[in-house]
């Protein structure tokens, strides 16, 4: 089960995958440039979600974008390729053994990476090392305790629950957006900033209803439907009703609310 | 108990009341801004915490700020006067009897109002018709369902939990943020458009820690101890538990999170 839900490696979960970063990569990433010349690791790339607007946005940048999955970076490297960007270099690597020098990097990049560690200051602290005095990291990370939405459900509720205990039995932790200040911290970092980037959803934008509300939230929490009930986190029909529940809210008067944190920081 | 839990009605209430408009205000009113000879219609101005913000950002707009009740009034006078303001009229009425011609007001404004309501969208029809065609409402309420904070807490969650319960029983709705959107296009508005006001805490943000987490939000929670409690709502145990874990979110590695939902819409 550990092994289920982890992002990037199934068909279904890399075309949400998709999905949410075309819809939300102003929010996200609008504030992240890199300059000429400058070294960037992205870290956890997987199947280059992230990859492409961060080359496409800083493209005098040269990028190192690693992952645990081979299988992964095959689809990142078609990605990036079908997109005609260059500036990127793929390695398979593991983030506890990392294949680089300490200090080798201007700056840092983890997306959607820490809530599926069990050890994120210990990372954290890793990623800090490779970075030169005054390289940055930023990290962005969501938080599945900052849903909400009208109408409400008490099974839409105990559906996101049930995802939320899977990911924390698999070593993660679904809420660490709201914690990104501390683990700066607490990693050792300086100058420390985090902010958050809601997504406010309702009618006057079909946009994010559609790309947010339903191919990427509910999505999300439909894809661990059968994890979910197996470890007995959840009836089927409790998890179904808030499934239905969570589409629901995609209605013209209803009303879905989430969270990305996204921080950045300096190495002293 | 209905009667406990009113704001402005009570003096520690009411130095939450200035707390919070103190440290809120740029995020809520800063784009709230009414021309030159335009007629505002503030309803519940309770003892005029907003008043003064709307009043000195539009000095020459002329406001009505009413309120249900007279001591509220009285006190919001004293605080108009000391800020020499002198472009608002006082008048006690109630929202579902105003003494006010239809169409009488180019704008209407309501700020933490509706969420003592237990008719919100019979209030917005009544206050859509007292704007000439074209005329804008605007709208600011909270959504306690909206916080969320670290440490997580289970005796926090279930004090706040208390609070809406209250507020519930009482006719109204703590989490009506959410909902502003479809309220305002149930009442007949025309475009209308809402936006989170998300107050975001960490302690790189020290006057938020002290004037929101603490003097405003936590403060508010402890204000319902004795209702709570005594309606059976909560254990004395728990809830002292719970302000103490939200205490704790104000420490330097904590973070606090709530969302204010603002609202503009026209009648067509």
């Amino acid at each position: 089960m550990a092994d289920a839900y982890v992002h990037g490696y199934h068909r279904r979960e890399n075309e949400r995958l998709q999905d949410q970063a075309g819809t939300l990569v102003d929010l996200l990433h609008s504030d992240t440039a890199y300059a000429s010349g400058s070294t960037v690791l992205e870290v956890g790339c997987g199947i280059g979600a992230q990859t492409v607007t961060l080359a496409q946005r800083s493209p005098a940048a040269r990028f190192t974008s690693i992952d645990i999955s081979a299988s992964s970076l095959v689809e990142a490297k078609q990605r990036t390729d079908a997109a005609r960007i260059a500036n990127v270099d793929f390695r398979q690597a593991d983030i506890f053994d990392l294949p680089f020098d300490a200090g080798s990097f201007d700056h840092v990049f983890v997306c959607f990476v820490l809530e599926h560690l069990s050890r994120p200051i210990e990372a954290l602290a890793i990623l800090k090392n490779m970075l030169r005095p005054g390289g940055t990291i930023t990290v962005i990370e969501g938080d599945h305790g900052s849903a909400y939405f009208h109408p409400q459900s008490h099974a839409a509720d105990a559906a996101i629950q049930a995802l939320i205990e899977l990911q924390r039995r698999a070593g993660g932790d679904a809420l660490i957006g709201r914690r990104l200040h501390p683990l700066l911290i607490q990693a050792g970092f300086d100058a420390v900033r985090v902010s958050p980037r809601m997504v406010y959803v309702d009618s006057s934008r079909p946009d994010l209803v559609d790309g947010f509300t339903r191919r990427t939230f509910t999505a999300m929490v439909e894809g661990v439907r059968d994890p979910a009930i197996s470890a007995g986190l959840i009836s089927a029909e409790i998890f179904d009703g808030g499934i239905r529940d969570l589409y629901r809210t995609a209605e013209p008067d209803g009303v879905f609310c989430y969270t990305f944190f996204k921080g950045v920081a300096a190495r002293p």
